[in-house]
Parts: C-alpha cells; structure tokens; sequence
C-alpha cells in the first residue's frame, strides 16, 4: 500500500542545515528541497494540448527536474504555464517559457525539441542567421491596396546580463528600464521620441491601442508566464516623434519594437522597424548589455516560439471568399502562415527561427499574394486548383 | 550617476559554486543568488491599498528578505499576491499569503503586524482558544425566519508536514489528496459521503454551485496566490449523502469543510460542520499528520486574515432598508461584520482570531438581530439612534 512519509522529517535538509544557513546569510540564497521523487512529482500531462505535454517524458522530468540556473529558475519554472493553461485541440500553444539565456543551455534536453516542433523542423546543428538586407525582399511594393489594409512588424530583443521578464527582480527591472533610458537618450539625435512609464501614460497617451493596453492591466497569460509581477513597476513605452515606432520596456521581452503602416507597406514598416532596431543595438553594446544572440538560437527570448529573428510580420488583409473557404488552414499551414479573424483577416509568419529575417518577410509576402489570388478567383467563381501551394 | 553591475559577474555565486552543486545533487536544491540590494528590491509601494503595504518598511524588508523557510518559501513570495492586486481605497485585502506554518515564525515581525490589523488588535502575546460548545450559543433559535433567508458555515484547516496550497509541489498535493481520501473512508460510517476528483465532477455533480466552480476553473486570485498552480490536479470535493456538507480538498487551504442551511438555523448548520471537523480531526491524528495548532495562531492557514479559527459564518438576510442606510458601513464595522449586496445582504464575520468559535458566531447573531432591529424601526419610519451599537 502506499505510505505516506513521515511527517516534517527532512533528513537531508538537516544533515546540509550549517552549510545552507552559511550560504544563505553570505549569498542571500534561496534554498528549496524536494523531498519526493521525480515519479511523485511529475505532471498530469492528460488532456494537455500545449507542445511542452508532447515533448515531455517521465525519464527527461526526471534528468531535468533538479537541474537550476544560475539565476535560479527550475524546470518546473519552465513548464508552469503549459501546466496552468492546457489549450485544447483548436489552440495549441507551446506551454513553457525560460527564464534566462541558461534555460536553453541547462534545458536544452527539452528546449531543442521545443524549438524543433515549433519552426519547421529547425534542427540543434543548425545555426540561425541573420539578414536585414531589404533589397533581397522581391514583390513587396506590387500588394494589392485594395486587399491590404495595414501592417506590423515587431522585433523582440532581450539584453544580456539579465533574467528575462518571466523571471527577473524587481531590482533587475528597474536597471533594464533605466539602461533601456539611457539608450533612448543616445539615440534621440537619429531617433527623438519620448519614454511614457507605464503609470504615467493612462493621462498622456492619445493611441487608443496603448490605453486599452494600461486600462485592462496585464493579461492572463502575462499573469501565467509570471511576466506581470509587480505590475506596472518599471515598465514603459517609447513613442518616437512621428508616433511610428513604439518600443516597449519589460513586457514579455526586454525590449519589444513595434512599427506600424496603415496601408500595405511592408517594406517601409520594416526599414523603420530595423533601423531603429540596429541603432538600439549599438546603444546597448555601448552600454556593455549587448542584445542576447548565440548561433544556434540566434536572438534569445523567454518564449521558445520566437527565438531566431525575434521578428512577427503581422498583416491585415480582406479576404472574404479564400477566409472561409473549408482548406483555408490547410493553405495557411503549407505556406507557414497563421490567421485570425474571417473576412478581414490578420495574417501572420508562425515560424521565426531558421530563416532569415528577409526570408520570413519574403515567406509572408509570397503567402499573401498567393491568398489574394485565390480570393479573387473564389470572387470570381473560378477554382483554386491550380493556385493550391505545395507543402513546404 | 547610477552605476550598472557588470554583466554576468557573480562573484559570490562563484565562490560557492562548489558547495551549491554538492548541494543541489544531494538534496534536490534551488538555489537563487540575489545580486542587488534590498533597497533595489524593495517593491512599489505607492497606490498600494493593501495591508501589506500599510506594514511593509525598507528596514523589515532588509531583515527579512533573505530569509526562506525549509520548505522553500521566501518573503518576496510571501507579499507577491499584494503587489499583483494592489487593490483600491474601498477594498482593502491583506495582499500576502503564507506557505507554510513556518512563514508565521520566520516572518513574524511583519506577519504579527498584519494579524493585529486584520483581528482587531489581536496581540501576539495573546493566545487562541477554541470552544465548540454549542450550549453557549445564545439566541440563535430565535433569529427572525421572515429575515433570514439562508446560512453557510465554512472551516479551514491546514494538515502538518506539507506545505499550504500556495507553495507546495505537486507530489506534496497528491499526497494531501491521498491522505484525504482515507480519511473519508475512515470516518465514513459516521458521515457517509462520496469523494469526487476535481476532473470528474464536472459531469457527475448536480449542483449549480459546484459546477460553476470547475467550469470557470480557478480564479484570478487563485492564480495570484500560487493556488491554482497544476489546476485540476488532485483537487475534489467530498460530498456527504444527504448533500449537506461539502469538504474541499487542496483548494485556498488543505481542507475546506462547508455546510449549508435553506434558512436561518445558524445552531444546526455550525452544529454539523463542527461534528464533520472534529470527526476528521481524529481520522487525521490517527494518519499522523493532525490539523496545524499554534498556541498563538489557533489554526494555522495560508491567509492571515482567517488564521485562529479558520471559520467563515455567511448569512443571507433581507435587509431593504438598512442596507441602504448612509451609515450602513459604520454599523457594520461597529459590529465587526461585513457584508456584500444590498436589499437581500450578505453578511459575515470579518475577524477570526481572539475570539472563539462560539464568541464569533455570538458577535454574527447579535449582530444580524440588531441589524434586523434597525431594519423593522426603518420600515416604520422611527429613528435608529437608540439602537446605534458602541464601538467594540
């Protein structure tokens, strides 16, 4: 029968209590023991629809679950949010996150095949590279104005030296906003802008986006991702002048770029995104926190859906036929595209990592054409057959 | 001018590595270095409204913010759920929690402050008693049936040798759950009853309350205390046959024991919640692990603000004229009671601890025939201020 162990006997917590006690006053160190096994604690991963459930076993919880950064962030840090939000068929997220650049270094046992599902197959002997050049980007000037309405580009950045915000301090936070200061500072001569703190901005902010932003507090999957801790302490937006280019300070990421085009110009949406965001780069390298990259993952976020470029094209486009036709997910997946919405639709790159960012943007460029073109022969009561994209 | 740490340098991390990777193989450690100052720790605490924040000083902050209890759980775990809901001027919640029975030691200095502000000035040199007798209860039976429309009994209770839902692991749950299920059996041939996992309620149950709970899933406090952490994973209900006491197991504390009356009879409701508690108190003893008694603290739980005798006692009454009284909230407060709604009200204790069962529930009856009182003088359209209670 099963036994339960004796209780407030810890054996091993007190056989190491002079050696914690020292360490813990001289180190200010946070100390856990688990007293039960691997087996005992491993998930319920039943009904669980998130990537993490897919990839996780009994034996890698059980080679992964003592493991513990630098910084302190555990395995069961990792895969908390999959476990507080399961999904379900219809929306399968990946269900983890790290905490620090280390995750995937410590974890990577799990993180590789994460990543592997994630972007298309992109494998851990592969090196991710990095292309800004705009002048490889073909077709993005001959959208259709009559389909595309707007555009977004945002480029996440974390900086090194620093937890991400799944994970940081409070003192951690406040140092990466006032690094994040200093850079906007050095740069106002080729960029002017402002920087909104969070609880400033309710009065300022004309952007209706912004205020709905700071008037519903953070989100729930902020709340699981342990990214609204100390909500709002030490976050902010910078506005640059022209209102084009926002960056955000300590949201899901360090830095989250963000420029916007109320028409069709891609292009022109990611040159302002990009020279932004490379002039940033030099700001920190300058401050001595360059901006997270390794070869193999490229840029370094918290969540393992955007690592890579960091970068989500995102598209607004009026589709009413092709958004309701029955294979529309199915030509969404084959050509690497995400969508919500039906009619006007927001189309968006799901993989971030193992192209370029020139590639990715050709990726969505190509893939929007295509849709427009098999809406308007759907307009026109012709087939799609001929247009149907193979899988990629 | 403020000066950035240098990038990846932890110097006392380093020094200690050895003995932190001894440790942490041996023992299952986490192990987490703070580099910066408590003073760069130190939380937001403006526009704060929270009891927390009301207690909280940089000195107690810098005493205790380095401190963590065997079982793991740190003083910035302990005020994070206030500073995620900093609550407003006219709600006012304890925004802390404990994780384990330790947090009220370790922590006293700032846990001790907070008892006294949420139990009238409940001195930590006091000590709880408990008295279930029911013969001293005065007045019930005669509480006005035109009025009272319904009443609910709920007693917390935590169990020694695990920590509290806020903090413990998921072996440490299912454990918990398994030692609840034998205590049902045990005691099933005096309360016969049935136990049903969270996952398999869903469809089984019948009623409405119990099924809006799994539908909705945990809420958002539940989420900022830690609570809801794993959901559904070894929660249930137990249910007894004639569907008048539910126990709820590793919801907001270990057990949750709740019995409901379709009418005022406050002395039966109470009467059998406490013969359910006192059964499985027993049961629990013999498994070992007794429900956590402190001298000071009564019954230990994860939140102050019910600590002593873990006991909530909500009462429906129809109240149309006081509630809607400008001094409504002043009487209450007189009466150390509070309430939600108006017309039909929602009545209960609002402290827990100094008192004994029996005084609280007193303070609950001759606070709602006062308020029934006043209500009848109302309705005739005669002054109130002969029944004004005094300041208690």
């Amino acid at each position: 029968m099963w036994k339960l162990r004796p209780p407030l006997e810890l054996p091993l917590a007190s056989k190491y209590k002079s050696v914690i006690e020292t360490l813990s006053r001289d180190t200010g160190t946070v100390i856990k023991i688990s007293r039960l096994s691997a087996e005992e604690e491993f998930p319920e991963l039943h009904r669980n629809y998130t990537l993490m459930a897919r990839v996780l076993t009994v034996p890698m919880y059980k080679r992964l679950c003592q493991k513990v950064t630098e910084s302190g962030f555990t395995f069961d840090d990792v895969i908390q949010p999959g476990l507080e939000d399961p999904g379900d068929p219809a929306r399968v997220t990946v269900g983890c996150v790290a905490g620090d650049a280390e995750s995937y270094n410590l974890f990577c046992e799990f993180f590789d095949c994460i990543i592997k599902l994630c972007h298309h197959g992109f494998q851990m002997t592969q090196s991710q590279k990095s292309n800004f050049n705009l002048h490889n980007l073909k077709g993005a000037e001959t959208l259709d104005g009559d389909y595309v309405l707007s555009c977004e580009m945002q480029i996440c950045r974390n900086v090194e030296g620093f937890s991400f915000p799944t994970h940081c301090s409070r003192g951690e936070r406040r140092q990466l906003q006032s690094l994040a200061k200093q850079a906007f500072t050095k740069m106002d001569t080729a960029f002017p802008g402002k920087y909104w703190p969070l609880h400033e901005l309710a009065q300022e902010a004309t952007d209706p986006g912004v205020n709905d932003c700071i008037a519903s507090g953070p989100s729930v999957m902020m709340m699981r991702t342990g990214v609204a801790r100390d909500w709002p302490d030490a976050r902010g937006v910078w506005i640059s002048q022209n209102e084009t280019v926002y960056i955000w300070v300590n949201m899901e990421e360090h830095l989250q770029i963000t420029s916007k085009q109320e028409d069709g110009s891609i292009k022109e949406a990611f040159g302002l995104a990009i020279n932004v965001v490379r002039k940033l780069g030099e700001m920190y390298k300058e401050l001595k926190h360059p901006f997270i990259w390794k070869d193999h993952l490229g840029y370094v976020l918290s969540s393992p859906a955007v690592v890579g470029t960091g970068l989500k094209a995102t598209v607004q486009v009026k589709l009413n036929h092709i958004s309701k036709h029955p294979k529309f997910e199915d030509i969404l997946s084959r050509l690497c595209l995400g969508a919500s919405g039906s009619g006007v639709c927001t189309i968006f790159n799901k993989r971030t990592a193992g192209v370029t960012e020139v590639e990715l943007l050709q990726l969505v460029v190509d893939g929007i054409k295509l849709l427009i073109d098999m809406d308007k022969s759907l307009g026109l009561g012709e087939a799609i057959d001929c247009l149907y994209p193979t899988q990629k």
